[in-house]
């Protein structure tokens, strides 16, 4: 239609001819491959879903680390597009491609401010995350010498354990107290990642649920504490894709940060935040040798392709097209497909050696990755762009 | 020593003085670190080793994808350095930097001989492996169309399953033949990797150096076999590195093609092979928080530093300096550090915020190719050098 058109050469996209355009069968394997349409229908639904609940949408970029994946993201939100990144490498690359907000989802170490420094030139409204009173001394020492002032988010644990403040803990308060009255730093908000959420029950939605309202009782809770000792909060920050794709109650949360949504991948499809046909990225591998003796299949990708996550679904991916067989092995650069039934053979004919295959990955950041390049798929399986994300730290 | 000096020079390590060595503290973190006197060590003792037993010697390189790391490696084979790589990236690569004989260690898809006739140009021995009757049609039909000879290693499943012919297939026989007789590939020999080395009982050496006899017998019988048949194997080449480290006797065998060995990793002390002082890298990650309610420590390097492997010894790498401690959970750039005993304290005062810690991987194949330089480090923990690897296929 006139309007994906439209957004198609406002993210630059290359405008191919159909004749022009590149085969699945082309690609040099192992790639990473991106299903436009269902990456589209995932960018959309989330936003749709933000603006229903009229919350702020910061997607986590992590994911894909590409500022054209990022640019469909927050399609609905041009003019103000926020996102969080998981390194200052993202932080700079997405803040040199006009991304107005940028929340560096870490806790910050003193040693990178310098770096924050530099990415406020180009992007003002660059944050970092903070839970611990030395490193605010550390920062407000720094702040004072470079004549300086940071902006930060208070980092909170609603139950992951990961990184964040005790929101129980009177040390916590103390903290987000201490950032209210300083002079070098400004105070964004509360964040809190509710990771837990990834490993639930299959299909058990009502568990995924359950934790994203423990995680939204004890965020808005410490909130409401927070604005009673005369600290403003403008931001309450909570979500992961689990939570993000089931909870429709956002009631007191601000902003919403989930990030593997965009893509989803087979775990996500395991715990029911998702269907398998929501996976918009595979691994595309190709048949290299037959074993009809030992009744596998060998493929040209390995643990530098999928990562090594692991998923309960069993294997490494799942394998458009056959979903009897299984990708029971990797090792480096290759990959062994059995029969998931060991009696049954697996039907060398219709894997003629040099077939393409698209597997979807257990986990689709890690899977992304592992590539420099991502090569993006119409609804036929032709090349309509092929997307560079960034790297490193 | 003037040795040592030499090589250095040779190898275009930087001459740095004492006073400007960047010490560990300055390195940004995560990075992956190189201690290059054990790294040396580790080189020099396979390479004895190869000599000792009048093996032919060719590292498998996709453990770094690195020359000046090659050029350790291979420092006593000067001349005619002979190396493995698990990409034809890697074969293009350390065909530009003067590698003499290069085997690509995959089963060759038709597709990229292309690439083999390029890379040829720069280094006129470039071998690939072969195990399927249809992919040597396939290459015979690109030779007489291209008029080209290719040179190729029959792979040989001597008990790992992964790639490889049945020695006790009839099959086998048959497609050595084919090769040998053909016009347009030159047969070089066997090759086997008894990967399944790596999967022993902590410690049992013993397993290994089975698993090593009967790769040796198996690979050896069926040279004979063919032997018999008429057909000249130059080469005979076996190896993995718990069985190349572990094995005294390689009789019949004619050349070894390690590759972890000049890392090690925890696993590899885990199953027996080398000790824990004998692993020669680490991720250097900085405490980035403390969670002392949690008992727990924060640092910044996660999934895309380590990498997902599993290790037995439990967590995701041994901590320098601090055995009781685990690193017991990663996620994407985040680690999270507790006690093996959950019952006893975190040392918090002994792990400052900023403190770097050298952090042993499980598995330093997937670890390294997770960055795009090395920190090479003196006795000292001073930086010597910067290693740039090659990436991507």
């Amino acid at each position: 239609c006139a309007r994906s058109l439209l957004r198609f050469r406002s993210f630059g996209m290359s405008s191919m001819n159909v004749e022009s355009k590149r085969s699945l069968d082309s690609i040099r394997t192992p790639a990473f491959v991106i299903d436009l349409p269902i990456f589209q229908r995932n960018a959309m639904k989330m936003q749709t879903k933000a603006k229903r609940h009229n919350l702020s949408f910061r997607p986590h970029v992590k994911t894909h680390k590409c500022y054209k994946a990022a640019m469909f993201q927050t399609s609905e939100f041009a003019g103000n597009r926020k996102i969080v990144t998981s390194t200052l490498a993202e932080a700079k690359y997405f803040s040199e491609h006009g991304f107005e907000d940028i929340l560096y989802g870490v806790p910050i170490d003193v040693r990178k401010l310098p770096e924050i420094v530099d990415i406020r030139r180009t992007c003002p409204n660059i944050h970092f995350l903070l839970d611990n009173q030395t490193v605010l001394e550390q920062i407000e020492d720094f702040a004072k010498k470079n004549d300086a002032v940071f902006s930060c988010f208070i980092k909170v644990d609603t139950g992951y354990h990961r990184a964040g403040v005790d929101p129980e803990d009177e040390d916590a308060a103390r903290l987000v107290l201490n950032v209210h009255s300083s002079k070098y730093i400004t105070l964004q908000g509360l964040y809190s990642h509710n990771g837990h959420s990834y490993n639930q029950t299959p299909g058990d939605v009502s568990a995924i649920q359950r934790i994203a309202d423990e995680d939204k009782t004890s965020i808005v809770a410490f909130a409401d504490r927070l604005r009673k000792l005369g600290v403003t909060i403008k931001t309450i920050g909570v979500g992961s894709t689990p939570s993000c794709s089931v909870s429709e109650d956002f009631d007191g949360i601000t902003e919403i940060h989930p990030g593997n949504y965009i893509f989803y991948d087979r775990q996500q499809a395991h715990i029911g935040c998702c269907t398998e046909d929501d996976i918009a990225v595979a691994v595309l591998s190709r048949v290299i040798s037959h074993y009809p003796s030992r009744n596998k299949i060998l493929i040209d990708a390995g643990g530098l392709s999928f990562s090594k996550d692991q998923c309960e679904s069993g294997g490494f991916g799942k394998i458009d097209g056959f979903p009897d067989l299984v990708l029971y092995k990797i090792s480096q650069e290759e990959g062994m497909i059995s029969h998931r039934d060991p009696s049954k053979p697996v039907p060398f004919d219709k894997l003629p050696i040099g077939l393409a295959l698209k597997i979807r990955p257990n986990h689709s950041c890690m899977a992304a990755a592992c590539f420099t390049e991502y090569h993006v798929l119409d609804e036929t399986n032709h090349v309509v762009d092929i997307w560079k994300p960034c790297r490193g730290w």
